[in-house]
């Protein structure tokens, strides 16, 4: 484990990212293909039987795995091995049963995502609602504007609030859309012809959706998952970089719940939450920018493009999970100083003016859509 | 001009991303904003008409206009002062009303790219109709499929073209989702807090969509569009890397309509469209993570990330324009070499297999779809 | 031109840039080609010279090898074509003498490298050379040193100004060195097996260095200009965003020349510098990236990904030499507020604890080893 | 463990990056301060040896350290105080003499970046040694040269090999200058301001460069090593593009020494340490792009810009380091098919044509100055 773990890796996503949690996955899809032939009666129902009952991820050796790996540029072919070793030799054929190596790699990832995005998008919500609640308990708490940060006019802390709620609730609404509509299982074959009946079941299986057709050479789906990842991770950045220009000593007009220390200066008071958010943000744009990349492959199965997905995504699922956990308890605990606001405010060159008479509208529309959103 | 610009800027989109498309996008905002101050009550009639009037971009000097935005690191302010210079002394307080000028540049970006995703969608459709063409005319060509660039087993090139289509149709349809629902006004006076009548009203005037608040510190609609049209760059990129691919001399499956030659070998066929698409598709994954590095900006308007912007979302739809108009030619005249792909397929080892019965379901289904989304 | 054109395009590296620039540069290359062949015995004197007096850039139609170059993908063969067609019968033969497109784009690419950064080291030199007055004039001006956007110690300004000089001349020695050894021609021939002698002799007479053998599908030297190129803009960056940040009106300890104002806030003071040097740089992390995955260049010339570097560098010379313009600028001009620095200092915590006694010979090891690098 | 872990972190750089180095890494630069505060007269004999001592990371409880390192934001706050713990009352005050978080993480990181450049250094030697072996032997193999994808003219096997070499050389001898020079200690103190001999003295007992100044706000250090390994990978992306085009079924004139199986596909050959390496390689632009972003760093500690970079650069080091070990192991075992490349060439439409003569002597030029290279 790195030292710095607990900055990188914040939060309930990272378990679902482990080494087991991968193994397991590509085991549920083994599972879910056995069952598929079943249903299609290409496999009999003691073998898939005995084959779901296999796919436990505490029954394999991961290291011994992981070493396969190197052998084959692909974890499947040790992991069917082994799979094919567990079971009775009536079974072992009937083990991958018209699958290729693809077929369960990108469907376990397209499992993880989805299991993943299940903590993190509650992590998304705890921060939405707590940027709401932020926006209307100051509605009406006038602190000054600052442009290219330089002080400008007068605003509320609570329209600034709004704005972060509306960002979260966009940044969520996209994410959402994309676990119900786009995680999709890829179920090909060899090379991506198999009828779509199979995909039709795994996916009704799995709980993912079924595609038009096999997807493995045409990355739109990883892509667009990374990109709305990409996208909330920017929004926390936005968040936590307004927290520490807010919390920088000559502002001093939040505070976060539990700063922390530093190692030669006892009186620190540092922004902890909002450092260790915008240090998992900073690192998802590259992220992003190589599933782009990768988005060129070769033929029916590209030769390093898509083996570079892989740990491109898991990383960045739990970079974007850690930074929208510590988004989640920035806000939730957030200190908000009035009295330093109105100080701030009342020493400002334009302290005097009048807050806009729109702030209070659109913190209510703001407030109002989160509120839509969370019945839906 | 650069030299190579028949490369990088190819087709009809650069007209919507040049100097003065800009300027006038600006005093369209300009204009809207005079029409809804008069819609408000806020500006006379008369000024409100004489403001409209004089938005005309073929009135101002933009080489001036251009040194005036090294003066205040934005380009409204000079803009700003000629329209003023423009217009008699009764209408002058008027101009600009209510606004900032990051109302005025966020507002026209937004214009600028609705304007440009007509003929870069245009264009879409073109290559999406060539694929789906190809697929129909192919759907019982057999050729070799090829996984990690070796020769794997039968399928059809009808499946290749499908899979392309599948690839175009899904871009295309979350870019015009994003032209739709994404592409707002950016209305929110000083400090983001204006009321909303006036964001709605030049939502109206000018076509775009109407935000649930100003959105100029939190960027999620603009690295939404850039990372829409960096997938579809994506697709593109898939596209040309596999005509590179088949068009190679050892495998020779398929010609463009119009290949290059070359400065020192005249027997050269080389496959420019290809080539110059992957050259505009492959600049597009890091202008996508500028957009989302830029999303980590300072308080109520970011000091250097929100004026990163402006260009990187010029380049991305202009490289992504270009890709795409020349994917379009591309496929729009691509001969396919059926008898090769026999050949090749006799000569592979495992040429003798039966195509997989699932090919033509697959290619049907995209088909079927491409359809539905033609109609829609 | 673009309405903001004055922003990232600051100073006289775009100069270099030019349409006209690159026409002319490859028109250099051309009659260094010519020469070259001369040199060797290989053409004609009366041909060379003629092919040399007819290499300017004037006498060509720009718009019309543009469009060519869409005809195949290289600009090269339409100038070559206009080049024979300017000549003599008796010359034309001698045109573009053993060389291919690649040659010619290579070279001059680099040759467009070299010549921009003339201005562009030019800049960091005044950069600075500003920086090392701020070391030495605020020596021992003392202020509160903040990590982590709080305050901590007492530090010196000139520290703060040491540093930002130390990261300037590291940068500029990197670009020296890149210049000077790395900056080479790219004389291959079609395939990139012409003798080395050709080579030798464009370098020579050009001002490049001369490679060990071509370089035009291993592509480290243009990699490395770019990357050093982005960390000059990092650099830049730091101290842009520094300024902005200690010319926040709540901190107020520096102040820039000539703050640009608001188009709804008269009394607005703008870091206007800073701002553009951070909008420029904040665009070049992401154009080093597409470089570097253009290394990735199939056998003896790439399809697409070295077609890609083209306008990729010319983004970042550009965007690089307006973030360094910037920041000369805005070094030469800042206005250091030492009163309010002894005001801030004053009001901290732990103000009254001793500036650390290490700082002065910090600041006299960076200036004594700028004027080194300076005399070098 | 990843399943996949044996394609991206093949080799023995991984060794270097773990957790328990990373923390024995943080001790030895304590140790190393203690021993520098004892030169000064600073730390009694005793205490320094206890401290010392004291400094073995079996020692500690790494998931304690990772806790504490998500309530500070740092991993060094956990560490003093578990070191601290460990030795006597009278050592205790002299433990993390005179030093803060950033001088143990960045000197941390120096460290850990020294010690896997010699693996990864090592490897690139074997395969720079390898290419060179090809280089020679295959002197006069003629085959077809590919320009676009497209059969150009013929050239020598033997030129390619050099043209790798060429390359893995370039690649080296920065990374070797960047070792030598430019891993430098940050010893700066709270702020950046301590006097240099403590940086020296560490300097010199960890066998790192000592700076002219504290480095910890001005990161040019830290991406100038990123790209010199994103270099490094790009080249190995190079050759392992090659090598999957020429081992291309329809090509086949290389073939790895151990190629892999299919899931499905019992024939296919597939090139695994080539998909390997360029599965790798593929991730690091975007890391490089994260480090550049990076350098915008805020006064005298960046909040959320420096931490960014920890994980960054360690996966930049692994990532690199496993693409050079599957590079080492392609180009080793290499098996060139001669006969294959007489057969493609006398195919071609040119490959009647003699290879140009030039070809050996760039060679000979490559192996020559490789072969200084190995001797200096």
């Amino acid at each position: 484990v790195r030292p710095f773990a607990g900055i990188e890796a914040h939060g309930r996503v990272g378990d679902q990212l482990s080494g087991v949690a991968w193994l397991q996955a590509m085991l549920d899809v083994e599972a879910a293909l056995a069952q598929a032939g079943e249903g299609a009666g290409e496999v009999p129902q003691a073998a898939a039987s005995e084959i779901q009952e296999a796919c436990r991820a505490g029954r394999f050796d991961a290291a011994a795995l992981e070493r396969e790996s190197a052998r084959h540029a692909t974890p499947v072919i040790g992991l069917v091995a082994a799979l094919r070793g567990t079971v009775s030799e009536t079974a072992r054929p009937y083990v991958h049963h018209g699958a290729t190596s693809q077929d369960v790699v990108d469907t376990a990832l397209m499992l993880i995502a989805r299991r993943a995005l299940a903590p993190l998008l509650a992590d998304v919500s705890v921060a939405a609602d707590a940027a709401a609640r932020l926006g209307a308990a100051h509605r009406d708490t006038p602190m000054i504007a600052r442009t290219l940060l330089q002080q400008a006019l007068p605003t509320t802390f609570g329209l600034r609030a709004a704005g972060w709620l509306v960002g979260l609730d966009e940044a969520r609404d996209r994410l959402a859309e994309i676990r119900d509509d786009r995680l999709a299982v890829q179920i090909g074959g060899p090379v991506g012809a198999r009828a779509p009946a199979a995909a039709d079941h795994v996916a009704a299986s799995l709980g993912l959706a079924a595609p038009v057709m096999p997807w493995g050479a045409i990355r739109v789906r990883t892509v667009e998952l990374g990109a709305a990842l990409g996208v909330l991770a920017g929004v926390c950045a936005k968040l936590a970089r307004d927290v520490t220009l807010l919390a920088a000593t000559e502002v001093g007009e939040v505070r976060e719940a539990h700063p922390g220390g530093s190692s030669a200066m006892a009186h620190k008071q540092n922004p902890v939450a909002a450092v260790s958010a915008l240090a998992c943000a900073k690192r998802t744009p590259g992220l992003v920018a190589t599933l782009l990349s990768a988005m060129e492959s070769e033929h029916e199965r590209a030769a390093g493009a898509w083996q570079s997905e892989w740990g491109t995504l898991i990383e960045l699922l739990g970079l974007c999970g850690s930074a929208v956990a510590w988004t989640a308890e920035l806000l939730d605990g957030l200190q908000v100083d009035a009295d330093r606001m109105a100080l701030n405010l009342a020493a400002a060159s334009t302290g005097e003016q009048p807050v806009p008479a729109g702030a209070g509208e659109l913190i209510d529309r703001a407030l109002a859509a989160h509120e839509r959103g969370r019945r839906a």
